[in-house]
């Protein structure tokens, strides 16, 4: 039995995120639909991890048993005749029979994509955040700074998820600026539900003045969620890498 | 009686183009109909120039006449309520009563995307030409260098064109590459009929070897259609910029 790891990417908009649910279109079961009507066999996926609804991926991993004998480089082109036009396979791998997408995973970088224009960026519609007003870069990167090394990050996760720990390590955070689009770039060994989101979130006020960066150490230290800024929308959130 | 000078920023994807027409929603219709739910009055738009289906617009500009008293700050923020998502207003300004967007621009920029990537990328669709072979761009600005200049471009023009003269200026030609992005951008005192998409479709044939681009020159000269590119895609292109 074949352990084939592939490389996804979608543009999440109109999906219920990766994992299956009821009633409601996901991105998983729409691969393994495909992936189904390709080999004759729905394999049951195994994914790097959930994201929300909204939120995009240059590029998911997600691995799945399975009997074919389509080659590597001849099975994403399959796969993409069998694909929505939101949804491309740019990748398929045979992979060690004990390769599990989420449970070999070491990092990741999630990139969140805010467009900074007094009207919005139709090119950009459910492809980033909307913020019209200023943000001084220079105090978001002060600000980012202080999120660098291994925390607990209690006070930047939505509440409701289960987990053992919720010490994290991020090893970079990088903000940069083309025109009007500000790109923050996070790499960590795992994150929390929504934490990237809500690091994006206590950005934007950073750079907004309502959260002074001298502050940010505090706040994580506080795991005090009301002391964190915003939870910014799902909409700017990409996962762009996956690391084993 | 104001002149109201517009500048508008569309995806083009789910448009016929810009200028109104029967049995299809066009930009211009969409805009005039916007104005009316805005203003009470249906306005008669004077777009910069027509754009095919599927043309997109970082910069459109287009006026109208009209008695509102709507001030100028307030009237984008107030448009953009009645405008579909894929429309914005993004500027507004009482122009001279005898300014005309066709009429008076003295020149226009595009830019033309390429996603020259093996396999498409999603956040491209309807955005780019998805061109999965290699391109060699010091072959292509080779080639885009014997553009500059004033020429009769009929030979880079669709047929069914009605202009008293096809000698066009070109000022600029620009390529860069951003990962698998290429943009090519074209400065001109004006365009015939497709004849960006031609030039991208002819530099697309520099960039793959169809084409030497030291024969650039005598295909110009040669004013024959058949020896330029093919017309590349509708959807990877964008009118940039008007200058007046």
């Amino acid at each position: 039995m074949r352990n084939i790891k592939l490389t996804l990417q979608y543009d999440g908009t109109g999906y219920h995120g990766w994992q299956t649910q009821e009633n409601a279109v996901t991105v998983q079961e729409t691969v393994e639909k495909s992936i189904k009507r390709l080999t004759g066999f729905r394999p049951q996926l195994t994914g790097c991890g959930r994201t929300d609804t909204g939120v995009h991926a240059e590029k998911y991993i997600c691995n799945f048993k399975s009997e074919t004998t389509i080659p590597c480089d001849k099975l994403p082109y399959a796969l993409n005749t069998h694909l929505p036009p939101d949804i491309v396979c740019i990748n398929a791998e045979d992979a060690e029979a004990d390769f599990d997408s989420r449970k070999s995973a070491v990092g990741k970088t999630y990139a969140y994509i805010i467009a900074n224009s007094q009207y919005k960026n139709v090119f950009f519609n459910n492809r980033a955040w909307h913020y019209r007003y200023s943000l001084d870069i220079g105090e978001m990167k002060k600000a980012a700074a202080h999120f660098i090394g291994t925390h607990d990050f209690i006070g930047f996760a939505a509440s409701g998820f289960t987990v053992k720990t919720t010490v994290r390590t991020i090893s970079s955070i990088e903000i940069t600026k083309d025109g009007d689009i500000i790109k923050i770039s996070v790499t960590g060994n795992g994150f929390l539900y929504n934490m990237v989101r809500i690091i994006a979130g206590t950005l934007v006020f950073a750079g907004n003045g309502k959260i002074n960066p001298d502050d940010l150490s505090d706040i994580i230290k506080s795991k005090d969620r009301k002391r964190a800024g915003i939870t910014a929308p799902a909409c700017g959130l990409y996962l762009t890498e996956v690391y084993y």
